[in-house]
């Protein structure tokens, strides 16, 4: 496999320390991202995790891997004759986004065994994440910065929010950006992010997002819908920052010309908030007192009617990232998770002011043991593009 | 919804149609491709339609919406009201592609229903896509089109495979490619297709794709890899065809210099595979008959050993293609599919060529009654690069 065996013992020991209390003997583990997690590849195939006992790698695709552990199958009952007479009394598989067709086969090569949902202890393991995968998230926060320093540049007069996403999209391509753009679950789909200009923000989404749009087609009805950047607009930019296989979450605003007080002083809330997150996010402290810490400032400044989106509110402001975008924890007012050192959190205050557009900024931090560090260090303030 | 009511009534016609035989007297459908396909947007919430009575949409998200037979909820438990007391004796659910979890929740809304299986319903339901379908794929097609004319002049001496598809990507983009890439099941990823330079196109992927490629990180291991184009190197282009929910696909090849006569041999050999099926792609036909005379044509030019890929070998050389990009029919050595008209299908009998690449053409077909409609109309020989 293409990870260290030292790196891959420590994440091996991450699932572990989480099987062990739900009672799960041994996982069977088919989805990408988590395959991507224990091996550092994807291939098309299944990883076995019992807690005692070598982890075997059942392959189908493609061809010609090798490794300690490898068994090439054909298809998944082959699985059997390799465990042999060690049979779980409980088989682990990830039930949040196997499909029901996928989970009924594979259980039914453990017949004796009961079934048990592997999704949360595959979640909890990748919530902490190991000194190797935040250098990974750094790595790509390095160069989404960089890409998004080249924004001001990029911006000619005359642009829709659709054009100048498609010069950043290259400019991000041509950096490295791999493009993919994991979510958890199958139901929430996005194009290389968002750009959000004047009201498209407040273009309610089907998904549970920060900001909407209104996209450019119903069938994708989500981000950019082809307006014209106008003076007194806002020009909110999250734009995919997986450069590696691990993704930072960054967003930074725009602006032509001179745009709404109300606008500004949002703004200049959702950085508040960023500072006083910075010395809050401590291992031990609960996601949703931080919650409640961004919903009381919030409230305060009497902005509750545009935080987290206007027509429609989304209800988080702070998740997980890593391989996929939606990891733990979260921060929302009824999340159960506790900050936990390794934790990478992308934390995106936002504002959605009518007529003028959405404003505030979203950073993706690693929280360390008595300080958090900024994976997307770039300048908090709004930028103004020359006219 | 989006659609008008004639269309609507006609796809509800194809999807009851299709659940007569099963014996599945509802279905409950929440994929976003088969959202999409009813109602002409993507939401989300889900589509209830029963054999008898009245098609029910319950919508969570976005806000707003309005129309016949919409219904707020807040959770899926909610539609059980809706129901009241018609309770169904089975209920369908796309158990192909839900999460087990999700399948398992949305099962319990009706406790006293068998479980169905009902996405063979819908994938056999949207096989056969109505005039309005086809017409939608066929302006993807003339974009699709539109945007390959362009690839000869967007070619510059020096560039790598990925410096030449970034800049396609862009074009792409600015012609109003959506960029979302629909695959049925989520353990295929791709992002915005492929362009494969030289020996590239015989690295094995973990996808049962005609065409591998390394990729740039073993997190997305297919396609492009950052190899520079070099001469003698044939540059196969099968990008992303998505302009408006419904996509074509199609694949032409392009060459800097002189590439080996067994290339040019085997290109010759796709385009005349695809001049017979345009003569036996008539409804009634079996789909294992038109892989069998592919395979025999194969055969008798010796080119077995290229033919859909060369270390690792593809299962398939053709694909229903719409809203995703595997639909049905297969044409595939045991398929049971039968051509009908109103498929769409990809065709794609390639080759690769070891030190030269990969080399064969792509594409999309409407099966009518008495003809087939190539809806990716443009030159099939191979164009040479200007040096």
């Amino acid at each position: 496999m293409l990870i260290d065996r030292d790196e891959f013992n420590r994440r091996i020991d991450h699932i572990k320390s989480q099987m062990a209390e739900p009672g799960i003997p041994a996982l069977l583990i088919s989805d990408n991202a988590n395959k991507y997690y224990v091996t550092g590849r994807v291939f098309d195939g299944y990883v076995y995790i019992p807690l005692e006992g070598p982890v075997i790698f059942f392959i189908r695709r493609p061809v010609e891997l090798e490794g300690d552990g490898v068994v090439y199958i054909r298809k998944p009952e082959d699985i059997a004759s390799s465990i042999g007479l060690n049979v779980p009394e409980a088989i682990g598989l990830e039930l949040d986004v196997l499909p029901y067709s996928t989970a009924t086969r594979l259980k039914n090569i453990f017949p004796e065994s009961e079934l048990k949902n592997a999704s949360g202890v595959m979640r909890r393991a990748r919530a902490v994440k190991t000194p190797a995968q935040i250098d990974m998230i750094r790595h790509s926060g390095i160069k989404h910065v960089h890409v998004y320093s080249r924004i001001q540049h990029i911006f000619q007069s005359g642009m829709t929010d659709m054009e100048l996403q498609v010069e950043i999209e290259r400019v991000s391509r041509l950096e490295g950006c791999l493009g993919q753009f994991r979510i958890s679950g199958d139901s929430m789909e996005l194009y290389m992010g968002n750009v959000l200009v004047g009201d498209n923000a407040d273009a309610p989404s089907p998904y549970d997002f920060a900001m909407g749009g209104a996209g450019l087609d119903p069938s994708l009805p989500v981000g950019a819908c082809g307006t014209p950047i106008k003076p007194g607009n806002t020009v909110m930019v999250d734009m995919n920052g997986n450069f590696n296989g691990y993704m930072t979450d960054m967003t930074r605003v725009f602006a032509l010309g001179e745009i709404s007080p109300l606008a500004i002083e949002a703004h200049k809330c959702s950085i508040d908030i960023h500072r006083t997150f910075c010395d809050m996010m401590r291992p031990g402290v609960l996601a949703k007192d931080l919650y409640a810490k961004a919903e009381e400032m919030v409230k305060e400044r009497g902005l509750s009617a545009y935080y987290m989106g206007h027509r429609q509110h989304a209800g988080f402001i702070g998740h997980g990232v890593g391989i996929e975008i939606n990891e733990l924890p979260v921060i929302a007012p009824r999340s159960r998770d506790i900050i936990a050192e390794g934790n990478v959190i992308a934390l995106e205050p936002k504002f959605v002011i009518p007529h003028t557009g959405a404003v505030g900024i979203e950073n993706t931090y690693a929280v360390h043991d008595d300080h958090v560090e900024c994976l997307t260090p770039a300048p908090d303030e709004i930028s103004y593009f020359d006219v």
